[in-house]
């Protein structure tokens, strides 16, 4: 897909369009932050709805008029009540109106009197990504790697650091080298709370092993990556399983395989070894502008992969009272799986 | 209200409970990680499901087990399907129930042959704070008062610091001085970009002037605070307008008032200074576990505020292509609303 850059917001308005047409929907009431950005170029800080059909616009809070005009190819107008936006619907005589998935229920409940239905038609466009996105995120991957690098968790470990204290220098190092943010918050977590796949920074002194699971975002785009970092026998040979699922499942992944079947060759190695019942996660998840997006690595996805997907393999095994391994790398889909990055998986 | 800490979990629910058969609601279903940890103590790292009736029960993914046995006063079970829930629900003979404003399309879809009603009785009960909610968001305000203090703004532009290095040296400090997290992304805006209620930190030297909306969390609570830093005589003059419609809104706080009474008071403040259309927003809005709570000082907002709300006043004027000026103090209700803190207005 060479789309250029000024014109990608058309080409995926075009894509929606068609589709919405082909299941004879007049519109879709759009109220996801990054669908929006998207859709237009324009990320909300607050509160927007997109209304997408031939002639699309964009109902913005007062407060963000002045950046969403700067920033979207798509007219804006400045959203006043919902009744009004009914009205408008009624004026440009939509009557069956597509919703997303994520859209809450006191927007859906003022919008019943449509006929509705729930699309997941823009989730479904996102799942391929151009390649300027590709780009975006191959940069932020980049960033989130070289800042991992220049922390030095072995060094941090040997002198007391505390797992706040980490986060706070990975995420200032990501900003330091070029990205906007991070992908979500991250996790630096030692010792027993290893265990928990979401444990959250403590006041605590590095204990062993290190799980940091971090990213970064570039010009919207999330990456996300996983280490741990292993000091004991034990934490080895899990450590060895894990990375055996892991390189397995990458493997595994190429277009035309179903997303399940990936998930089944990192559980089935997993099992083998006897800790299936300690790998309490799906094998991974798609990325993009959402940390999480579809597909999902797991038993239940039964999607097709197909080229240019951007994918994280993650397996882990959790041992309770003990510690957690996890290495999780992302990829891209192709023939055969292409690892973004070259961050070695043991560090 | 003198609850004890270990009790308060079942007096919130208890209350809820009361105003559920009030309204011949057999259950809520709750997925608001905020309103689950309200309701039994445990903060879902991925999606979690409360069912609240008699007894209460929560879902929970199953990476997330561990965290979830440990922290909530709550039975746990393992989430499996949407199907396995409707089940469970048609056991227990719900068959009016109650779901959250906020609840997604896709799960409300889910539970549609039941007879729905959305409520808010959840985030109602949440308008007025415990004793030990509004220790804890006064910890909060201490800890950012202290750290923007420490931070010293007018030394950082004098220094030529970033907008972003300011913004994660004043994350970390509040880190550092206790607090768990951010509540929000902090603003840290100079110059232009000042007239951008939401802007985002930049890759750029501080210009002036310098306006700081920033706030931390304390064991679940935020807090939330905004001071602009002035230079220039023009800034000054705005700046004491907003700090009139401030101090004067905070005048007109008190228990038996309605929330859209008091916007009105800073907005016709700001009106006969000929800035009417440049305070873009709503002059505030309650806070707590989350930044945006019920009710918001809006001039849509009819409620009546009552002893132990927590509300912000944050009048601002933006003037674009020059700068922006905001002031924001947090509040408790009573018979005369008490100042948050001691934080002066004009750093």
């Amino acid at each position: 897909m060479q789309i250029k850059e000024n014109n990608i917001h058309d080409f995926h308005i075009n894509n929606i369009l068609k589709k919405l047409d082909q299941k004879d929907l007049d519109a879709i009431l759009v109220a996801n932050f990054n669908n929006i950005y998207y859709l237009s170029g324009y990320l909300s800080t607050s509160f927007a709805f997109l209304v997408l059909k031939e002639n699309p616009i964009i109902f913005v809070s007062e407060m963000d008029l002045e950046n969403a005009k700067n920033n979207s190819s798509i007219d804006i107008v400045k959203y006043e009540s919902f009744e009004k936006m009914v009205e408008y619907f009624k004026e440009e005589e939509i009557r069956n109106l597509a919703i997303e998935s994520d859209l809450t229920a006191n927007v859906y409940d003022k919008f019943k009197d449509f006929n509705l239905t729930i699309s997941d038609v823009i989730s479904t466009e996102r799942m391929i990504k151009s390649d300027g996105e590709i780009k975006k995120i191959m940069k932020a991957s980049d960033i989130a790697h070289k800042s991992l690098i220049e922390l030095d968790v072995r060094a941090k470990q040997e002198k007391a650091a505390l797992e706040w204290e980490c986060a706070y220098e990975l995420a200032y190092l990501m900003r330091k080298n070029g990205a906007s943010a991070e992908s979500f918050e991250t996790i630096f977590a030692s010792g027993l709370v290893s265990s928990l796949p979401h444990s959250t920074p403590r006041h605590h002194i590095l204990d062993t092993p290190v799980l940091v699971d971090y990213g970064c975002k570039f010009e919207g785009y999330c990456s996300d990556t996983t280490r741990t970092f292993i000091y004991t026998e034990k934490q080895e040979e899990i450590s060895s399983i894990v990375l055996e699922a892991h390189d397995k499942a990458i493997d595994a992944i190429k277009a035309g395989a179903k997303a399940c079947e990936v998930d089944k060759v990192a559980r089935d190695i997993i099992t083998e070894y006897g800790y299936g019942d300690n790998f309490i996660h799906s094998t991974g998840h798609s990325l993009g502008l959402d940390i999480h997006e579809n597909p999902s690595i797991s038993l239940k996805d039964k999607t097709v992969l197909e080229n240019n997907m951007v994918l994280t393999v993650e397996p882990g095994i959790y041992l309770e009272g003990e510690f957690g391994i996890r290495i999780e790398d992302m990829v891209l889909v192709d023939k055969k799986a292409k690892l973004i990055g070259n961050l070695p998986q043991i560090l």
